[in-house]
């Protein structure tokens, strides 16, 4: 046994909040938060009829938090705290992102509405004016993987979608390969149910979901237009992916198996290199080596993003197979691993 | 190959309706009534918003079952019908089985409002006052391997609870010993998530119940009355269950374990004799041999009730385990079982 | 209450046996044939270690079946048969295959060894060589939307593997339009548990499964030369698919989604009409209408296979998702169809 | 934002090693000690045929545990390292604790072999001879609730059962009460998967488990003695529980209902009180407040064991229901408790 010590340089803890903390992702948050040796996390507020104390609601904070969960009151949360997480539905978040902004807090959105830069695209898919042009301007996605620099300095990060984050990550390491002749990127994405959100509904009863899969909004996702913005923006010409989610029986993971087609040969060991390369700095994407293929079961629970490659050199096509958990990669953990860029703070700080 | 001529003397078909078609049991009478030989489902409804096929509210009937389902009307149904299947909430049920037996149709009700003979018992569980004391003094309690002779020729059929099926059947042979000094029941009973019904709730979502397991309404459970009832007249005197519900993530399917307290001796030996002897004439009651236990996956899709037994002989202990699909012999199985003794049909016809 | 007489014609019970009872296409093939009103189960084997009951081996069967689980002995099943499963491993049934098709039964064999027409595909893909091409040539592949007049006549039929079901059925119709210019067809498969057999490996531990999902052998999926096989005869010019399958965790069913890229526009009507036109006469295949997609559940524990089309125009692109039962449709129960169609029976007897 | 400046004293960091790291619990183990701030992992074994990273054998740990999971040879491990965990099977610990301890090394065991200190009763459970009586003597059973103090000071501990864990958190407190009069004790456990341990068995495919539930070895399961001994010493009399495990299709969780019966009145509140005062200072027990009731998701991937109570005072009856993940309070989270516990780190260090 030897005895040393050690000096360490302190920052006061950063003050956070979390908006819409009864949802998976905000429950989420506030798991990952607590555990946080960087933050303090000061107020906690959802849409509730009666304010209690999250052990109240949520039997896994018993001991652990007792925060109480109020209903929104922007001043009150805004002097309690640095940051605030808006895990809101679309068109609410855009309603407080504002407001919080305004008051010189730093925001980080969980919801779609800083996703889409270009305004009538957000129409379009969400059916819903954008009301806040100003600040969606000036959002960054926050994608590590590839606006690192760009999160640093946010005000706003608009976090991606879990579906955008597992798609992206698997296929944008080729798309950006401009001087490859790609005909089409097909997406066929398995999601588990938490992915749909925690609510009351028929469609997400017990029974309805168990020992089922189903497709559903082919072609018609909104999630597609979020795809497509970051493809095109890495290609540096129109992508246009086909896109097609699946309901499958387990509560969290998203695997995507995305099938990229060229015109010309491609080969294995230059796509290995090509991935490898692109995520060598890259803390929670690892690229598995040939003969290898993902689970859901390696990255649920932690913010990892595993990804296998297989190519079919003779018929030009690419498959990447990807996996994620969505409540974390694909959310809350993606939002956490934002602020610690965010502030400085070492860029895995809190997550596994 | 040889040919034979038969004859075969055939009724008409029997006409019945189903009411409540769009929860899990009315889904599953349909199911059953469709593939039944001697029945015609002339009629079904439920509370829907649009008038709707049944292919296109269940995908399941696509092709098989093209039959409107429509708002409740009782003279279009009675008119229609021989004999009505009641899939309702308690409540709404005691409504209209008024109506149709006055219109000479013969009627098994699934839910809870003829099963309690004693009103006001209906009043302290259910909260509600019974309207129609007059049909509930002559219904007939629908468990064929007690009341088989009754269920012939009655015209209300007040068709057992789920976990009043499987509790009373792997206790009643043991309660109806009367002589034997019983000194408490336990019944500790874990059920799948159809058994909640098919309904928009929070605490039905997949993820709220797939990978966890609870204990509900520990003594407070509506069916704990049913099963007293049955097993004090079984008993023929006052026999008071102590019952746990668990709520446990697959769909069908509920298992019990029923401890059983003796003040004195008992003998595995004796004890399977009992049960045997009692159900030698049941076609869907299985008494396990010795050393095997019953699992759901055995019964689930069935109408059968499977039960071991396992006798701890120096503490006085029968542990009675009892397995049944929930939706069959819990419900619309034991239901059209009902119907076949009713009409004098093999009482298996139609189910498996 | 009206009495009718009815005549009606009856053959003698067709007598058969089960060879390979005890995985799960066997246990599946029982249960069928037990409730089948044409036939007679007579003999039971496969390879166990103590000759058993079925209801000893399966709880399922208590009472339903106490036919005895025998080793295989060809000449006392032969005297017991007109006609016999195989449900056995493949290079298995080609042994047994040959010695009841030369005793003069007819044989309908589950394993893909007579599904390849070509002896070096059976080689390249299965790494063993063909050992009866004489009766390989004669074959016919069990698939009643195709070869139903063939399958009528034949000796040998061998059933269509469960992925190469669902694979061929979604896709067939618009490969078979062979003017149209098809530049590749991709097959993302998800499958069910049981479709891994009935045996001990750690890969199909339930933790091992549960909560996660996986592709695997992408591209090299044995099913992929009789995928390839069907769909080449129907173009009448070389199809080549790209398939991917996946373990999701569900007991059975298998959702396959099917893209087909052609290289002009396609119109949503028409493949609609061309679908609903192919399988007018199919009574288990159902292709829904517009708006519509499959889920599993739907056909789960029957013998339908569902298809649900979503064209992008303007892509050239055909999505077609379809969903099976890949016990019944997919294996047992496609085999029980065959059968119904070799004998002259209703083509759905037995089956739902 | 305002600096501090922190001392911190800090002790080398512990080296310890896992063997049997390739199933569950070893697993378990080495994620949790990967994470843990005061340890340092330096050796992995398990009985492999070929020495493979860990990151090869388990996908989860790509990135973050590139060491070699090899054959064992106690020399060299004993080497690198301060203490040892053994997840080994029953039988095989008691081969290599000696050789361990021998060699001054302290050694947690997660197996059965050091918890009964009654020799004989091992012989009649496990039906093999303990063949280290020596280290039995001085072994302390790992539960840190009742036997903290020891622990600190222990050589070797005996990390007690997942089953024992939760049926003894929940009646001892009770059957601590010697002067009420106990009539008996029931215990009625519902176990997910993880529970029966990594390995090939046709018992534990997916499909054999999934939507079933069964209950096995009835008052003859081997965790019994365990439950009873401890009981037994808190009570001063003998006492003998009846058991009753379950199988649950879920990955990780127990869920035990204890029925605790009384020959007199006993009152709900004193009940809470007792509970509560006995666990005042377990950081990873909580008693649940009256009309609260656990459910397993709330403890899943957490060391909490959280316990309900529901009191029939008219009865003399105690239903405790009590919930843990048997992997971590039931297993490998216990024995990192008692590893801080034995080397002076806070209670709670690596464990959430």
């Amino acid at each position: 046994m030897v005895f040393t010590l050690v000096y360490k340089e302190r920052k006061a803890m950063l003050k956070v909040g979390v908006i819409g903390a009864t949802g998976y992702t905000g429950e989420e948050l506030v798991k990952i938060l607590l555990n946080h040796p960087k933050v303090e996390l000061t107020s906690i507020t959802a849409k509730v009829e009666k304010e209690s104390r999250m052990s109240d609601l949520f039997g896994r904070f018993l001991g652990k938090c007792d925060l109480m969960c109020k209903n929104l009151d922007v001043d009150e949360v805004a002097k309690k705290t640095d940051l605030v997480f808006l895990a809101l539905p679309h068109g609410v978040s855009m309603q407080y992102a504002k407001a919080f902004l305004k008051k010189g807090k730093r925001v980080i959105d969980l919801s779609a509405d800083y996703r889409l830069s270009d305004a009538s695209l957000y129409k379009e898919w969400y059916h819903i004016k954008h009301t806040d042009e100003v600040n969606l301007a000036e959002s960054v996605y926050g994608m590590p993987e590839v606006y690192k620099s760009q999160i640093k300095e946010a005000r706003l990060v608009a976090n991606p979608g879990c579906y955008p984050t597992v798609s992206i990550l698997s296929s944008l390491p080729m798309a950006a390969r401009h001087h490859l002749g790609l005909s089409g990127i097909i997406i066929d994405a398995k999601s588990g149910i938490t992915g749909a959100g925690r609510k009351a509904a028929l469609g997400l009863h017990y029974s309805e979901i168990n020992e089922s899969i189903k497709a559903y909004k082919i072609n018609e996702h909104q999630h597609i237009p979020e795809i497509n913005q970051e493809l095109t923006k890495a290609r540096g010409s129109r992508v246009d992916v086909t896109f097609v989610p699946h309901v499958v029986p387990l509560n969290r993971g998203i695997l995507a198996t995305v099938y990229m087609m060229y015109r010309e040969k491609v080969r294995q060991d230059d796509v290995l290199s090509i991935y490898k390369d692109y995520y060598k700095k890259a803390p929670f994407v690892r690229v598995l080596d040939e003969g290898r293929l993902p689970e859901i079961k390696d990255v649920v629970y932690t913010n990892y993003c595993h990804i296998g490659l297989k190519v079919n050199e003779e018929k030009g096509l690419v498959i990447a197979v990807a996996v994620i958990d969505n409540l974390l990669k694909g959310a809350s953990g993606q939002a956490v691993q934002d602020m610690n860029i965010m502030n400085g703070f070492n860029e895995t700080e809190g997550l596994i």
